[in-house]
């Protein structure tokens, strides 16, 4: 275990944060706020840690993807420690536990949150709020790689451990620039959707924190009612934004540069907008019932589709009130989640479409034992370790949900509750359903189910293996 | 595909059927119940077109793997169609569809019902309802190459087919050698239970359906209450047969045999029995607190993680009313089920081992890419394509039953209930929670809900693949 290149990007990390925090504080002083002074508080005290820990660029700066994994890991729990104090020195978050739970929810797009009234809070703890989920969404990794030249030639490790998707591939041959890629593409989608939702007049902080949360698939809101409180045109514009989020950034890269027919070409996306459409489709049919209007019943299927698909987790209405059908469609959606590539939790479009091959491969296998068929992908073959890398995923996906759910229920509440928190934390959603719906909130829950929670959403966020490694007695034995 | 061979197979499962009708027949003449008559005429109408069907035995006996999935598949249905017919032609069970819910529950060892009052059941129906659970816990086919020298040394295509295991063993190098210490393991276990409770003052007619339906681990019982009517002594008796009706039956063959360390050396029965102490221990400290004593609490949870673990789906108790940590864990039971190669449903405990064991190497390996270690259980390395299929078996498994539980949610019950009805039919338990719980009964559902988990209960009494491959157009494609 190389410990000083690990002690060497963690400093970085800290110096970028530091540099990220400055951004709330300008809010604070647009707004006059005094609760801002924490921001330059923190951030002058991480960036002494910071540059005392990159003084010296370590000699030895190769590293493997042991390493890459404990990075990534130690990085996203730093991330969250270091990102949770303007809360809780504030006072705006009392308790530390729901401090770092608020603050985990938000680098982990999750957008689940302790908070009974979101509006009480200071603009610029809003601010930094949905702006965490910004940083999370691409990955404060990827933006690090993007803007500095950090270690020679093995970023992929950091990579692959912080982006999600089955197979992480790069745009382009280099790794820095794949991630300036990503990052140009998140930041023109914000842009755009700032633009959008001004014209659909909708206040400039509202439109810039809620185009934050909706591009990186967050959720937090800047209201109580989420997005259930502004006009139907914002609501459309919001749907339109999640629906793109959830695509793989390939897509957009293709278009890009151009080659149109790959992009449209590509299965994920096919499977990915079958899914949205006929989810919208068959939920519209379902909660005209309840008495909205069509429009309203579109307006609302459409936006919760997106929203709990992307893993977003915004709410236009309290769907938890939905007929049967459609409640259990949305939980399917949580675990399914958006595209790989894109920011999205859940197991992804591009794992349900190599498990589908997948099944239809051994079926074939088992009618004709001779014919052994390759699974490709966009005519690509898949190779054999991405195939056992995705059923282990799968596998250690609902080990994982089972032992949470499991330990979460000794708090006594019901069993959609407990099942629902747990699949929108691994999957980083928000909301869930019952006493976790999106009316409610997870301050329900006992500091042990907040921990588990909080372990499910950093494990969510990075594809489950980081975390899995740091805790593995295994990484950290001599060999 | 082999289209003579297939007939002449299913005729002599006819012929077998007509013969094993004569038992409720016998039961009829004994309680004086004209009912019976339905059994002999059934009997008398298969056995001719049986011996149709096999009057000339086919000159091309040959057959590979996907004949004996269809075999397999198609002898499940159509034994499932002929059980039936006694229950509704003597108009003791009115409705097709619920006669047919009834006998496939039945044979797939399930135990779920649409009955609202078993105990107005005929004896001689109530005794083939219990009697279908034990012909199909050990498997009619695995019965019939036991008793009857069919095809010349392709019957291991259907023991595989049919008998549960992600690596269906041979006990003994024969295939119908193998099959005949099944059925006489089988046998010896049912004998032995009968005279325990005998011995424990049961009737004599309750004695033998309970141990058909605890050896099964089908979970019918002959009262409204299940097991809850009778003494404690009966209740521990029937949790004793029921954890060992959960043990992979190569277990009774060592002890058999004498090669006792072997037996109890078996990693499966060794993490079956750690999963099965520890939630009896914990769930005795959970239900403590709803006003049991402790005697009454551990033999509640003792038999209650037997009936669910073991897939036999029989109460003791209301545990639909139990704290939400009990009734989670039983959820949780009703995915593991029991030991591969007994008589139970789910996932199989021999699977989630391989499952554990597969993370752990996975870890291992993103730890230190170079060293490949392979998976041994009970010292014997794995094969890739066991792993392989195990590993996609989880994933159908999933699949099917996300699948399942949103066709059956269009009925609009509660999301517990829809989530427990599919688990419990896939996992052959019976049982659910909430409006599918001890107390009540499946008559709920739609015709075309029950149909949903007629499915699911074939399927997963046949392990997912026979019941695919037959649906499968792939399969019935000429080559």
């Amino acid at each position: 275990m190389n410990i000083t290149i690990i002690f060497y990007l963690l400093g970085w990390l800290l110096n970028t944060v530091a540099a990220l925090m400055l951004l709330p504080f300008a809010v604070s002083i647009y707004y006059g706020e005094s609760s801002g002074k924490y921001f330059l508080i923190c951030s002058l005290v991480i960036l002494t840690i910071g540059v005392l820990l990159t003084k010296k660029r370590p000699k030895n700066a190769k590293f493997y993807a042991k390493e890459g994994f404990v990075i990534t890991a130690l990085s996203w729990l730093l991330l969250s420690l270091i990102g949770c104090l303007p809360f809780y020195l504030s006072g705006e978050i009392p308790s530390f536990t729901n401090a770092l739970f608020e603050c985990i929810s938000g680098f982990t797009t999750t957008g689940a949150s302790i908070l009974h009234d979101v509006e009480k809070m200071s603009r610029c703890m809003m601010f930094w709020r949905c702006f965490t989920q910004w940083i999370g969404g691409m990955g404060v990794l990827v933006f690090m790689l993007a803007v500095l030249p950090l270690t020679g030639g093995q970023d992929l490790y950091l990579m692959r451990a912080e982006s999600p998707g089955p197979n992480v591939g790069k745009l382009v041959p280099k790794v820095q620039k794949t991630a300036y890629y990503l990052y140009a593409i998140y930041f023109a989608l914000t842009v755009l959707e700032i633009i959008c939702l001004l014209i659909a007049k909708m206040p400039l902080y509202d439109a810039v924190c809620t185009s934050f949360t909706t591009t990186s698939t967050g959720g937090f809101g800047v209201k109580n009612s989420s997005l259930g409180g502004y006009s139907p045109t914002i609501q459309y514009i919001v749907t339109i934004f999640l629906y793109l989020s959830g695509l793989n950034y390939n897509f957009f890269f293709f278009i890009w540069i151009k080659r149109f027919k790959d992009a449209f070409s590509m299965q994920e996306i096919r499977l990915y907008s079958v899914v949205f459409f006929c989810a919208v489709a068959v939920i519209t049919a379902d909660v005209i019932k309840t008495g909205y209007c069509l429009e309203e019943s579109f307006r609302h299927a459409a936006f919760q589709v997106g929203s709990i698909m992307t893993t977003a987790g915004f709410s236009s209405a309290d769907f938890d009130v939905w007929p049967s059908l459609s409640r259990s469609i949305l939980v399917l959606l949580m675990f399914i989640g958006g595209c790989a590539g894109s920011t999205c939790g859940g197991i992804k479009v591009s794992r349900i479409l190599i498990y589908l091959k997948t099944v239809k491969k051994e079926i074939a296998q088992l009618c004709h034992p001779r014919n052994v068929k390759v699974i490709k992908i966009d005519n690509k073959p898949l190779p054999h370790n991405v195939l056992r890398s995705a059923n282990i995923f799968f596998i250690v996906y609902i080990l994982i949900f089972s032992a949470s759910t499991l330990l979460v229920s000794i708090d006594e509440f019901d069993l959609v509750t407990n099942f629902t928190a747990v699949a929108s934390a691994l999957g980083n959603i928000g909301p869930g359903l019952s006493l976790v719906g999106p009316t409610c909130n997870f301050d329900i829950y006992s500091a042990f189910s907040k921990y588990i929670l909080m372990f499910d959403m950093l494990a969510g966020r990075l594809e489950l293996f980081p975390m899995l490694v740091l805790l593995s007695p295994l990484t950290w034995k001599k060999q």
